[in-house]
């Protein structure tokens, strides 16, 4: 769509990609920015924690679930980015741990298997981010 | 995306868009032509009445909720336009009023707080498109 | 059900419930009393803002639609108990109104027409109260 | 929950049972009744789709998906009373016809796997009736 | 968006579209590929059930429903492919049939009725790709 | 409602409670009897685990959070059972611990926090078995 990202310099919605692959950082940087977002990479889980717990500068999470062998795998910063925030959208991007999402994902998440097209990126963020409250706790 | 408007000249998508500032309005617009729709911009909510009453010309509305102080709010042309149509697409956005949806939305619509990608707007009004009867009452 | 009111007597979930019809608030409060819950009485729309208003002894309204000529519609009660909680569960009971849920009910909200069966009502009691922040206004 | 059936006797919801065996049509018409609804027992599709056809005396359906060996199976029976209301509430009940349904149930429609527990229909009868016109086609 | 089709030759995300109209053909496809999909076309139903009877080669369904007088529907080119795989994402497309997907549909399908916006395609595709095994048996 | 388990004895539908109060037990075992349930009580989440663990006699799980100083959560039973079976309906209760929840719940399960009436546990789990593979992982 090659939209302006937000609709001035100071109000872009910034989304955070955790990948280390660099050709699908770009395609999924490529996708955001075409859909209207600003996107930041973080290469490691805990880089990302890092960026995550120093204010609130993003709206979303993007993150690969296999961040490499001894690693803080993406379950894990969908877990702390929920600790600070309990709304906060988390995609979850995996080759072959998608049957893992079913107990280490976040409640309201939403898992990609690769392959998959850039599009289901975009819509998966914006998913997340036009529902109510998607992760808030129930009952309170 | 840059696709064609509908698929003839007679077959568009016509969504009514309510907002008064100017950078705003470019923006939707911009991104509703951009997923195939066609926008039309009222710069008031009476203005924007008038047209929704008049035919049948609309399948979707996006209004700001505060249209200028003494002037009728976008809530009040959400409630009118599902009084003529109880199926009719409903997005709001919003600087500061996003506590008021849960009052004074109708059921079944979308509310986006500013500042917001632009592809979130083209999701909303896709999403209650491509919903069965979301405004619609039930039991009925 | 038969079931016992929580599982206390300070621990119970209240349930306000506003009807003029001696009839159908018998047939609703036993419903829900034997679904767990304490239901409790108004006669009129004005009778439960003020219950409403006062502290937050409630944690759901059931409320008919029509509650007589000149008199505060079920539709303003709802509008009101959100104002003042935007994530409560609001239900409306209504023999005719159907068509004005779409334009006058809250977010969320769900409406039962008469008639219906008894355990729709705590279904529809049950659904908001386990839904996370039905009510609350998103993006926030 | 013992509930009075409806709230007078012309008022009653009810609830077409379609099933041939006897020891599962008690146990759904006991749940059914328990819930405040009136079941009423058709032993075969054919039965089932006579008695639909004949006014609207019916607001749900429940059927059993093998009703016997050369005779019509429950997805047809949903499928006609679907051609007749597009909004009606549907349940199936099957043994070791699940992996039919994605095929063969009709959209928005509920599939109960035996052996199921009996607040289970209850539950699905419930979820369907309270749901904004569940079956109904969208854009429409 | 003019996406990237995939991030690889041999990792798209290939959409068929069954629609004997080339117009809608044109448009159709051009959405896809400008949300990333990889489409191909399939002029009548029967073509379409031979293409996704061979192999695993496909991830989504578009289908006009009218295909022709005495051809394959695309209500039975949905029902056919999800007796293959029950997760299956559906979409149909149609002028004047939406009363009939009440009926003749399948569970967890979109129906967009024309004249619809390109992204609308886009967005049915992409929600039934994101959702966890829409087209599955529950309970199973 | 006082129905029957199940229709036969060996077709009883059996929830794993996990809570170390003898009250809340109480409350949660009868409330599940009553909706036509069986109910197996475990007092710790070890116990729990050992038993989900041996075969497949369980269809649900409802577990306090807090078990007690130094011992498993009930988030870690929930976790474990979805190792085991990615689909298993998982129903968490708790009084001081919802806010956790959207970090250390698993997908599609439901919180309820006390106090809560009894039909609510009856609904939570008749809703998670209704619905399609509610805590699958999606795209496989």
């Amino acid at each position: 769509m090659h939209l302006r990202r937000g609709y001035a310099l100071d109000n872009s919605i910034v989304i955070l990609v955790v990948e280390d692959d660099p050709m699908i950082q770009s395609i999924v940087l490529e996708a955001l920015e075409e859909g209207g977002f600003e996107a930041v990479i973080a290469s490691s889980g805990e880089e990302a924690v890092d960026l995550l717990t120093d204010g609130d500068r993003f709206r979303g999470l993007v993150t690969d679930v296999n961040l490499g062998r001894d690693r803080m795998p993406g379950w894990e910063v969908g877990r702390r980015v929920r600790e600070i925030d309990p709304a906060f959208p988390v995609v979850y991007m995996t080759g072959d741990s998608a049957a893992e999402w079913a107990a280490r994902g976040v409640p309201n998440s939403i898992l990609l298997t690769k392959p998959f097209a850039p599009s289901q990126v975009v819509a998966a963020v914006t998913q997340l981010l036009n529902t109510p409250n998607a992760g808030a706790s129930p009952n309170t």
